[in-house]
């Protein structure tokens, strides 16, 4: 019996409340050695309380060793096994712009790129434009039609845009145009079965009419498609947990991968303050609530290990707020690492804390990745916190007689 | 996704350098309540400087409670799965005496056995010839032709030798002649599949041959054959790991075992020294460097609590040399356990050290089973070991975007 049946068997609805706080990238590295991580060098009296009353652990993201990016690590935390269920580049693409990708749509990531008189890529990405321009030549080719098929262009930034099919048996397996080298021309998309037959007409379509729409704009005279992508199908939460859920997130991306479980994205302002008061607003109306707090990534992405102390004691000041609601089960973890020492997303487990009536107390007295790795909840796997979750909630019966 | 497909798949090659030293049988046990493991015991300035500055742990062999021979716990240390990648006795046995096994080889291990004027077996080992004696009869049988096949017999010690059938389409699901019994016959070879059948009546040709050259040969004057096995097809480390690997090993099973993962197997010489030497050598021919150390399992299989202290001290010694080549991943762990206590290979986790740049530390001093039950890569896996050294090599990419 996989994970997700077992949810649906044994959920029980007592009315009780969850809140998810993901500080993105929250678990961190010390910078010198006998040194402390972002973490622990961070004045955060709240979190602390919670790790005294409750119980923490660290989070294994996917597996021991691996990175992942937002899809997979936001997807672990709801309970989805991220080497299970796979979300497209074009997909995660379109969701970082919030283009509301549905069950009809194959979305895809284009690039702009530079071709000469002979047609052959001389710039795989156009010699990175400016946003501006990336909005302009998108705004053009808003105008091509493709028959039997809805066509939307939408600008990322720069090179960058996203492109979403969107019609009847429109299948994804079908290979990116982007021929990854110069001198050579885009490739011809291919399908790999009757339904991806249909997308990839509907691209080379595409394609030839951008070719004629843009032949006066070099550098950006040409464009290039790949990560061809169908809205994946995934249980809600609501089917899997019985939980009506809420996210509340500033970036598109977080609102996107909620909307994919089937949450409801409340509209939650711009500071972690609005946040919280959508949270209070929502309160009656939900049962699950993911808040999504991005500056631990930012700043750990930035290199900026003081900034990212800095936005963890950010956090810890709001948390009263949020405990003031006395939810059944406050979590707070991050769907990955993001040492500020290694400027990017890292396997490292995330230090996890859960306080609720029936946590078993651990002996931890502080948040950081030392007292997490000796916590009550081990080591892990991200898609086993909703269990816990929902276990310390009160609302999973019992498994067999 | 499987975890070989995931590491195939992430895998980027940055010119780091991974060295895996394995202590074989490492793990122990106290002799006495209270006590300390031989590791415990052990004056290894060395390796607890490696504890201090990197992550400690412990490495499941295979699962909690199971015991490995050294082919799943070699194979589980390479990333390989000992549940899903099997190797038969019959290999493991001619690798055990630095046959090159191939493709199309089916390898067996034979013991000699003692059989009376009605051909019923009276000893199953032929009162334990000597190894001189063994030699002698394999001689014997080297002339023994097989129409089609092709056929090695080559000695291993007292009553056990390995016969490997070469040729196409032999399969490998053929029962044992060995009935397990005294005063009955060797068993006729029954293939379950056409290609079984091929190997059965190879075997049966064989047998009978073996007993008209053997019958003035009593005690020695009969065999029977167990473990057929073919190659197993395993995808190399290469293939995986993009990583050129090489093995350091002075004995042939491990030698054997390394080969079946892809590595090129170096001339390692006799001594742990002599190891290092060559270590040093290939140092820029390689990006993985598999070194075997052997008496911290001898010595635990012969009881010798003092002795195995004296032989991680000697390890502790050379260690040095290797920290001085500047590996960006060095992983000191063992296959198993093998407590001298037990005399015995055993099922408990492995203390296991990794070096790295971006290990995060754990705060544990010393290298020692109590120590790693603290440390920050938890109890994990064995097979999870080659995605964590990939990892902290930044040989793997983000998984998803």
């Amino acid at each position: 019996m996989n994970l997700h049946q077992l949810m649906r068997d044994l959920n029980e609805n007592n009315g009780s409340k969850i809140v998810l706080v993901v500080a993105d990238g929250l678990g961190g590295l010390p910078l010198e050695p006998g040194g402390r991580t972002e973490l622990e060098t961070a004045k955060k009296p709240n979190l602390d309380a919670m790790v005294r009353e409750g119980v923490c652990g660290l989070s294994i993201p996917v597996l021991p060793g691996i990175t992942p990016g937002s899809g997979p690590g936001h997807l672990g935390l709801f309970g989805y096994d991220p080497l299970e269920y796979k979300i497209g580049r074009g997909i995660l693409e379109a969701l970082g712009i919030n283009f509301q990708v549905g069950p009809r749509d194959v979305a895809v990531r284009g690039n702009f790129c530079t071709v000469n008189a002979e047609g052959l890529i001389t710039d795989r990405r156009a010699g990175r434009p400016s946003t501006d321009r990336c909005v302009e030549m998108c705004k053009k080719m808003q105008s091509i039609k493709v028959p039997g098929v809805e066509v939307f262009v939408e600008p990322v930034r720069e090179h960058r845009f996203v492109v979403v099919f969107r019609g009847d048996h429109l299948g994804d397996l079908v290979n990116d145009t982007d021929p990854q080298a110069l001198n050579v021309p885009p490739l011809f998309a291919v399908g790999e079965d009757a339904n991806s037959q249909n997308t990839a007409k509907a691209i080379n379509t595409f394609v030839v009419e951008a070719g004629k729409l843009l032949k006066n704009d070099a550098p950006t005279n040409m464009v290039t498609l790949r990560g061809f992508a169908r809205y994946p199908k995934i249980a809600t939460m609501q089917n899997i947990y019985g939980l009506k859920a809420a996210c509340i997130a500033v970036y598109p991306m977080y609102k996107g991968l909620a909307r994919l479980v089937g949450m409801d994205i409340l509209d939650a302002g711009a500071t972690l303050s609005e946040q919280i008061d959508t949270l209070k607003k929502a309160w009656d109306s939900y049962d699950f609530f993911f808040l999504h707090y991005k500056y631990t990534d930012s700043t750990g992405e930035d290199g900026n290990f003081d900034g990212k102390v800095a936005k963890i004691e950010a956090l810890d000041m709001e948390l009263p707020r949020i405990r003031a609601l006395n939810p059944d089960v406050l979590l707070v973890t991050g769907d990955h690492s993001t040492p500020a020492k290694m400027r990017s997303h890292s396997w490292h487990p995330v230090p996890t804390v859960l306080c609720a009536k029936n946590a078993r107390p651990d002996g931890a007295v502080a948040f950081g990745e030392s007292f997490c790795l000796r916590g009550g909840l081990g080591q892990v796997e991200a898609k086993y916190l909703m269990s816990l979750a929902m276990a310390h909630a009160g609302r999973l019966g019992k498994y067999g007689a």
